[in-house]
């Protein structure tokens, strides 16, 4: 039995998506307990309104709500009774297994750290996220938990990117790649020249790749410092969007008629739908002790479900474990 | 008359496409003069081999050619005799008005900081980028020269970057945007919290940008350290190639008829025009004291004129008269 607690207040959608997703969860495994961590009238209501009669799904009371918009570490210290702290506060005295949630990244992180604590050997947690490629899915770490970075951090987020793409991705060699200004190994700031230094002597580790290089797939784990992995994947999940705005002006300038656009948006959708972050199911917290991880604002209840999955992954494949054998 | 020295051994296509693009700037433009730097005898044989009889154009003698993979630095220094500082001392000494090359950018930055020298009041000259956004072209500052920036420096970016908008990209009051994590004028690292601070006082300021409002065109000028926009710059120009092998692959899945992605592709290639770096013409080093300009290696006859005939608009708006005085 593994038992995932779940934020049923965190994200755009709730206590609606949260719970969804945790009802789809406990459906397709049986060896699932989930624990609802909010408001205890509106988790039971809501449950209640989809029908949920089972037993795999607990209600854990937590009367406080963190906003999406609340500033991390403020909220964090002046609600100790909201969702987060309190599940996460389950979690560190192992009355549950992992924590996920859609809300509020910044004080999920915060609260992480503070509750959860590092695991040994870790210099800093960082959250990663996957990234899609022409080649599949790969992993870029950090992308804003940490702004500014030393080279041991770098090389401690390729070791910690690399288990969990092989542990959860089931991506068999993760290549690991430094993002740099340029290929050679005297380029980027001394921060990255030193960080190149110590990946050379990681087995897989492929060198530096270049901005034009990352939507080619030339690696599995990109690696990099909080600033540029948030600009970076913040671009790139407005590139959708983008080029529909794009498409529909071309279509517009060269006169086309309306119902050209269908065909060419259907196949464009299907061709972007690695860039759909709603299937994915969430991002780790690496190097936290502990399983918590956190989805997108938008999280859909399928999210929310493969969020729930990617937890109790974690637990089964002990990817903590290995992250220390690893590190230390 | 304006008189601009063009780097005849530069880029991936030279003599020729330098030289054609040369003689198609002459061909629009009376008021133009070229000077062909590089070797004398490969200079006057291309003139010879594309048929230019006219007298808009000369040669100036410079034997040597910095590679485009030559180290850029150390290129400079033992290669006194290239196209490029040549090039770039007769623009010193006032023999020309303006230098533009397709060669080797690092070169390209390092000789005309060196040689030309830095504007009154400038702390590091740095090189722009134009930017495609969905709202038309903006202008990305700094792409490359500062890995590393200082608040001070990261304003003075904004303000070089919004008298070029204005003055070369034709746009009326360029919105400056500073990229960043997060909205808030408090995210970021020390620096770029600082860099907002000075910002605010800047009457056109709207704020910090994030990843996913950068091809929204949510500014027209986006400042940042040359480490996030060379990054950032690489990765926009993937798009196009990266869009192509996913819709390929998707109608290889979905087993459409080979067919039917010629149409999508003709929509696509017209809608991700403003990525075609290639009409652009080149960007400019701004800050340093002169004009110089460097345009892709692989840089069309056509990207060549643009690029001439950008340093010429350079020469007649006062580009750095107008910086100096803006600055100080």
């Amino acid at each position: 039995m593994i038992r995932i607690a779940v934020d049923a207040v965190g994200g755009d959608f709730f206590p609606q998506n949260p719970v969804q997703g945790a009802i789809e969860a406990v459906a397709e495994n049986s060896e699932l307990k989930i624990i609802l961590v909010g408001p205890e009238d509106v988790c039971r209501k809501e449950l209640e309104r989809q029908g949920y009669t089972g037993d795999q799904i607990d209600v854990f009371h937590a009367p406080d709500i963190i906003a999406m918009d609340d500033a991390p570490a403020q909220a964090v210290k002046s609600k100790p009774q909201a969702s987060i702290p309190v599940g996460l506060t389950l979690h560190a005295k192992k009355q549950c297994d992992g924590f996920v949630s859609a809300g509020n990244t910044g004080a999920l992180l915060a609260a992480s750290a503070f509750i959860l604590g590092r695991l040994d050997g870790v210099i800093r947690p960082t959250i990663s996220s996957v990234y899609p490629t022409t080649k599949g899915l790969g992993l870029m770490v950090d992308v804003g938990a940490n702004l500014e970075v030393k080279p041991e951090m770098l090389y401690q987020f390729a070791l910690m990117g690399e288990v969990y793409a092989r542990e959860i991705m089931g991506i068999d060699t993760p290549r690991v790649g430094l993002l740099n200004v340029g290929e050679e190994e005297e380029k980027g700031t001394e921060v990255y020249r030193k960080a190149h230094e110590l990946l050379k002597l990681h087995p897989r580790f492929v060198g530096n790749i270049e901005g034009r290089d990352i939507l080619l797939g030339e690696a599995d784990v990109y690696v990099c410092d909080g600033f540029t992995g948030n600009l970076l994947l913040k671009f790139g999940e407005s590139i959708p969007a983008a080029l529909q705005d794009l498409i529909q002006a071309t279509i517009v300038r060269q006169n086309l008629p309306p119902e050209s656009i269908k065909p060419v948006l259907g196949i464009l959708k299907q061709a972007l739908s690695p860039f759909d972050y709603q299937s994915v199911g969430g991002v780790p917290f690496l190097g936290v002790n502990g399983v918590s991880l956190v989805g997108h604002g938008g999280s859909s209840p399928l999210a929310i479900k493969n969020m729930i999955f990617n937890a109790a992954r974690m637990v089964t494949h002990r990817v903590n474990d290995k992250i220390v054998s690893y590190l230390n």
